[in-house]
């Protein structure tokens, strides 16, 4: 069983959420949403009723109606307190894992949030902040960016060899427990073009990266790099690794998102919560329109039940 | 008729031009190989022979034997000088354009010359300086860096809205003279993630690229962007523009060769010449080895041709 948060109301969750409900019904799989408008009364009578209807469970109420397309910071609380619910679940053991529907950062810093994203926000909950990494998973390759949500600028002035360094022993040790992959496989992306071409176009490869992939390799793992970024992502290429450690938010999702747009899920390494989650956002211009794609929600289910399956092994 | 390049002899040049003849010598295309080793005479014999032996006419001769994979710069007055042939005859009206075989930059400098590339070579032979643009045209994408082969830190320093307005200039007017293409639509990326999402993750969307735009459209061009980087090269996406004018190396190859590695083709426009080349390198590792792959040769063969058919209609 899985716990889904509700996300902005005012962007395609709501649609996409019912969408993933009427495609998975006759599966194996079982969720439940936790939000406004219940139609359930716990974890026991979700499992039961999922074939006939979504199942929905009490968390924070709404404080105005939704209005889509049209966010509202009034509804903040029930879009954190949804979060919160989830997790609840999750650390009690009652849920499997969380798949989180599309937040807007802006919308909630309007109501007073702090925390940089959502993924942060869900460390904090969970007690492990500064543990997160962030996965971006497609049917044909896993790419893991080391700087984020910054300029590229600010990505050039703060990457380091200890970033590189601990997001790649979290992928690998993710890869082990999360993928069920014994002896993960990484390539680490040079920063330059052509990783570089021995310093005659930038020397970060030599004073940032190639150190990173000494001391992963002195933890013993099989890494190969810094990959020149440009032919890394070829099928031939994507053959030989299990993850591509990226160095900056472009390198890591442009080829993810040009090879497959629909199935992209976003999966949070690091934590003792299994999260995952679609790989777009609240969609605001298209919501309430029936035209939201729910394809990579089911993705993100169906991969989030896959990992606590590989967790959890239930005939071990 | 085209007149191809020699190319680093101790490439694998000399081995894809073979198999590009022998995949091509029964199409209606013909063209000559300037080097060392000649086998026909003239240009009128070597259209006449081309189906039966690859025609080679004289260009200056080798100074050393070539031994695959062992480039040597003593051998860099052929590889000019089959350059500065074809260029002649494409000078000269002889030939309808140029294919150029990969050369190793670093051999030759190591001969004493001093042109930051290829390209900008051709641009000085043409008379052209300055006025070189490189665009990478696969199956489905065309792509044009504004920054090319620099560190990243260099192109985001150098990066210039006269520099983006250039490309762009140059690029439209390609995509009409050598594409018939009547109306170009370009499409600008954005530099950082999510194009900057409103100066949140870096400001050169502001200061930089949306100035350009204006200055493109204000010439009348159709032109979107700042677009979001990690989302502009799905397949949806690429159907609604005819090149994308990108802000760094990386920006544009990763798309480009992650579609389709064997299909690129390195077309240079801008020049009164008409230049493609395939979009790999010399290969010194499997030269010689009979397992190079004539495909981007053999697309930037065909791409040359439809170029000069464009330029000069046979029946206007």
């Amino acid at each position: 069983m899985l716990a889904l948060t509700l996300g902005d109301p005012s962007g395609i969750g709501p649609e996409i959420t019912e969408a993933a409900w009427r495609l998975l019904r006759h599966s194996e799989l079982r969720f439940v949403l936790m939000g406004p408008g219940a139609t359930v009364g716990s974890l026991a009578e979700a499992r039961r009723v999922f074939p006939e209807r979504l199942p929905v469970l009490a968390a924070t109420p709404l404080s105005v109606a939704v209005v889509p397309g049209r966010p509202d910071p009034a509804n903040a609380p029930a879009i954190l307190g949804s979060i919160d619910a989830a997790v609840r679940l999750a650390r009690a053991g009652e849920v499997d894992g969380i798949v989180t529907n599309p937040i807007a950062k802006s919308v909630l810093k309007a109501a007073g949030f702090a925390h940089p994203g959502h993924t942060e926000y869900l460390a904090a909950l969970c007690g492990q902040p500064g543990r997160e990494v962030m996965m971006l998973a497609g049917p044909s390759l896993r790419v893991v960016p080391v700087t984020i949500h910054v300029s590229l600028r600010r990505a050039l002035d703060t990457l380091s060899t200890d970033e590189i360094v601990r997001v790649a022993l979290t992928t690998a040790a993710a890869l082990r427990r999360d993928f069920g992959i014994a002896t993960p496989r990484l390539a680490v992306a040079g920063l330059n073009p052509h990783a570089g071409e021995a310093g005659h176009m930038g020397d970060e490869e030599r004073t940032l990266i190639v150190p990173a992939i000494e001391r992963l390799r002195a933890h013993g793992l099989d890494v190969v790099g810094p990959m020149p970024p440009d032919t890394m992502f070829t099928a031939p290429a994507r053959a030989r690794y299990d993850a591509a450690i990226c160095m900056y938010h472009d390198q890591a999702l442009i080829p993810l998102k040009t090879l497959d747009m629909a199935h992209g899920v976003n999966v949070t390494l690091g934590l003792d919560l299994v999260r995952t989650s679609p790989d777009h956002g609240t969609a605001f211009d298209i919501a309430g329109q029936g035209a939201a794609d729910p394809t990579s929600l089911v993705a993100a289910i169906e991969m989030a039940a896959r990992i606590a399956r590989i967790r959890r092994p239930s005939c071990a």
